[in-house]
């Protein structure tokens, strides 16, 4: 693919194949703490507005950080916005300028996964949830945090669990409206 | 029971028996939101402090009308407060005084269940949750909202779906100590 | 809500019911397959492109129906392409300028859930899917559908069983983008 | 934290883990058959009366000990009570003294989860439950205990499976009341 | 059946079809609390010892006597301990000599289905659980006990929720031992 | 517990520990195939009859070997009739003498779980049903092989999944009746 | 499609819908066991073999008629063999030379849904295993015997829950090869 | 086996295994992709036309080839058409006359599972489907694909996950009619 010039994303990419992989190909990046391998030439911006990425716990910014590589990677102003989860709603509520002038928010989200729901009742934009699979016993793997986003009261577009990519490809269509 | 002079609380009760219970018992009553029937003589207030019943949406006012029926026959002061839900968190934190003043807050959600989590996040008293079977779909008739109470970032104690008499129960063994 | 002059929207609303509403209200409007009564005073075009609503089958479409009636009634330009699933996929590559051509697509389908995916593969629109409860044994009444687009291999966002409302608002905060 | 003089508790650590971090702050105290890890300067008691921890058999005891550390940590008059589960329900009725005289009962139970339902029946104060992931084959790491807890016929509050501290900051907020 | 002389069980028939079958048959029964209908000549005594049937609770009733008609209609000496569940443990223990002259114990039992795993702590006898369908919420239809009576940590038998008739023709290969 | 001579049967004991703990008690068993640990003196045969332990595949032998080693520990005259699955209905048919001289059969089945419900279509005798956890893919660790044991259209008594203990437990007390 | 010379066949018609439907259409049938309804010109027999359609138990038989409909519809000499399930396995042992001269063989099943697995190990043809909805408590609607099938054994091909259609369209695909 | 002269087929050997078995047995082969060892003396074909063995997905192709060694082994003329899945429909539409003229067709799929349904509507061979455990979060392991192909639009017969044996040996049984 690099041979044909065509810019390369890989998720899930361990730190040990990234450090392989960035020693092989120069001009390529390892992101340790979203677990991408990326070769990025075209750096343009294609987006119209901003992607904000937003998780719930410091356990669920590996997810959030997929989103935001893959959303840097597809030529979008990102900014993120980490740690604002529910228990302590005084921490997102801090936060309504940069949630409010996102064109896309992105909210990642494990345990009971309701972040996404209230974000969504304080913004205009489209809201995209992930959730993680951060959380133990009852949450079996995830499944908790999908069921609240698939049940929200507000309006909100749910991913597969830890899908952090898919969510910032679908923001990055809706981004280039 | 009546006979004995023992007060009766019956939930789960249709309207249409209902009305012949209060009909064979004068002194008797039918709390139609909560479906509950009670003969109560003894009106001393026994809880020390108040009881807040909370309701997420309109559609769990029922389930909360339980616990807020049960919380008064024990001898509770018990206060309301609904339809407060996380779409429009504004709601909620309009009502901060009340839901500091209360000794224990029992919490009624249903759909993705994030309530509890957030009132819990904003008091120092005993959050109590109770799940309604209100939802659809992926609600799995109260499922999703049960998990995510199970799964909270706060601490927050469970009932089963819909058990509005057990969460006032154990509210009132916590109010009287 | 009518005396505000505000337009309304319900949904799953039966017949007998809607046929009262429409009695009452002289302006309003009851849609038998969509399930939906509205109040739509402000007829104006708000979005920006048309909204593509797709069933797989014919017992798709009054979820299909109630996406449509909600886009309209948000202001957008709304087609439909009804009954094109994946037994017969010459029926759906029949339509590629109709898929082409929208803005936002939203695919209604039951069963195996797979047509979104599809779809999601020919387009270059945001899709949004919406699992409906129709199959029977293990269908389980959506949830196939909805773990088929939850694990979709092309990028689609998933919402809960049956909801074509919320699929609708959220691709008219995207068309209005 | 510990230079602001904060107190510590971290839960779910092992022991390796564990014993560096007791090398590395010479104050703390690593509590092995609890895996939790506490740095605690003010060792004055908060809570009004004593917290009782009681386990069904000795594989649940981690929890418990887990439950039991915290409680201990946020200045609770704590007891224990282990190895009386329901298989030989003499073992607890001999120990009823120390059962009515707690102000809050904590039961870790796993496999059928019984054991909060029996004391409950038997303690007038507030029972709290919580599953543990002992078990194998139909006991699905504790959703077994889980749901027996939810659907006791006495009233008790159900946490999280192995969740022994969310239980005990409980049980400390309504101790202090 | 009859003509051959072979006596007949039928279970879960309902009273308005038990009625008319009674009519037609003069020598046959019907059992109200059982659903059952039985036309019974050979009444001899088979078993060599006391089947005993436990209920949990009284919504159990239905099946400990389906249970208990078809122990009696296949010839058992049967007898009932009802209404003896674990949120009132001393009810059961005031029986102790009841529960211990039992040649085999069925204990039918619904919500968190405790009360199989006290009673074969008790005795020394077979003892064969039955879940029941009764509870609400998470009991999934009698699903919580059936899961909990499989993981007793005390050695119980376990058969389909419901089913008293294959505990009771089960304790009769027994007791024919 | 050998210093108060009371024998001692330990399951679930891998090769490694096993080997140990025979060099340390010279007196000790290790049985490999059922991986569990006996110290026996009491070799009486305290059953009355046979207890015949049958296995469906050859995967299916440890659990079955558990509850053979389990059966001789409390003093059972025992046999064992081992792959005659249901993929080859003659190989049981070939041990109907076998098969009906029993007093007790466990019967020990992963997979469809379907032997079980032939033996005791079979034979007079009580038959017990261990599922094991022998399968893959929609097995789903044994809970196909449990649901089919617990929906036999024979008579057959269910243990939990992998409890080959438990069954021969169960069906030592048959056995000394 | 009448008037277009069109063959029809339609599934789960109700006993007064298919009333009307034979009056309605002269040429038509209804078949009442199978709950079907068929226009059928072209009787010609287009399949090489006979197509043998077998039901465990007598409540199987609607599913088991509704594939021996089909069969017969789509042209296929088509045999039945009912009530021959395992708890009287002589039952189908009865039956070898039909079992064995069939070119395709249907198994339907509830409950434990072992007859397919059993058929398969006794025929070289073909055998595809159509669970049915029969049972009751953990039978979960058909879920046991789905399960069952999926985990054979032998080598069975398996169809959604009550799909006798399904089973049978299949099978003249087969048949017609 | 060998010495009998019997042909041998074995699946899930691991690379390191299989390399031990063909050092031991000169004629044998290991077939990597497809982690199936095997000795096969009788090379001669027994089917009567081709089997096509399909796969959606790269990841998919360790089933597809057990699918396809198996046939092999059971001397059937075996094509493979791999990495066709739906998010690329196109790819498969390109390959219309290789599907057209298989006589059996397989086809292996993850994630959402829905490449039978299209293939089964494209040609009129019998189309067997075998999910496979590719995917992450809500495919549960291949839960999802299972679902997707029981639900079927289209008429499949569907194996267990991963199972690529079954479906061969069942597609060879219907090759040889």
């Amino acid at each position: 693919m690099t041979e044909k010039g065509i810019d390369v994303l890989a998720t899930r990419i361990d730190p040990e194949k990234g450090g392989r992989l960035t020693e092989s190909f120069p001009e390529s990046s390892y992101h340790k703490a979203a677990r991408c391998f990326t070769i990025r030439k075209d750096t343009s911006v294609k987006g119209k507005g901003t992607i904000l990425v937003v998780s719930a716990g410091t356990s669920d910014i590996p997810v959030a950080e997929e989103a935001c590589t893959t959303s840097v990677f597809f030529g979008n102003a990102t900014e993120t916005l980490y740690d604002v989860g529910i228990a302590g709603i005084h921490r997102l509520l801090r936060n309504l300028d940069l949630l409010k002038k996102a064109r896309v928010v992105i909210v990642a989200a494990g345990m009971e996964g309701a972040l996404p729901s209230i974000v969504a009742g304080i913004v205009a934009a489209p809201v995209i949830a992930v959730p993680t699979s951060i959380g133990y016993g009852a949450s079996f793997g995830g499944v908790s945090a999908l069921l609240a986003m698939l049940n929200s009261c507000s309006t909100v577009a749910t991913f597969n669990i830890d899908n952090g990519f898919g969510a910032a490809y679908f923001a990055t269509l809706i981004n280039r409206l």
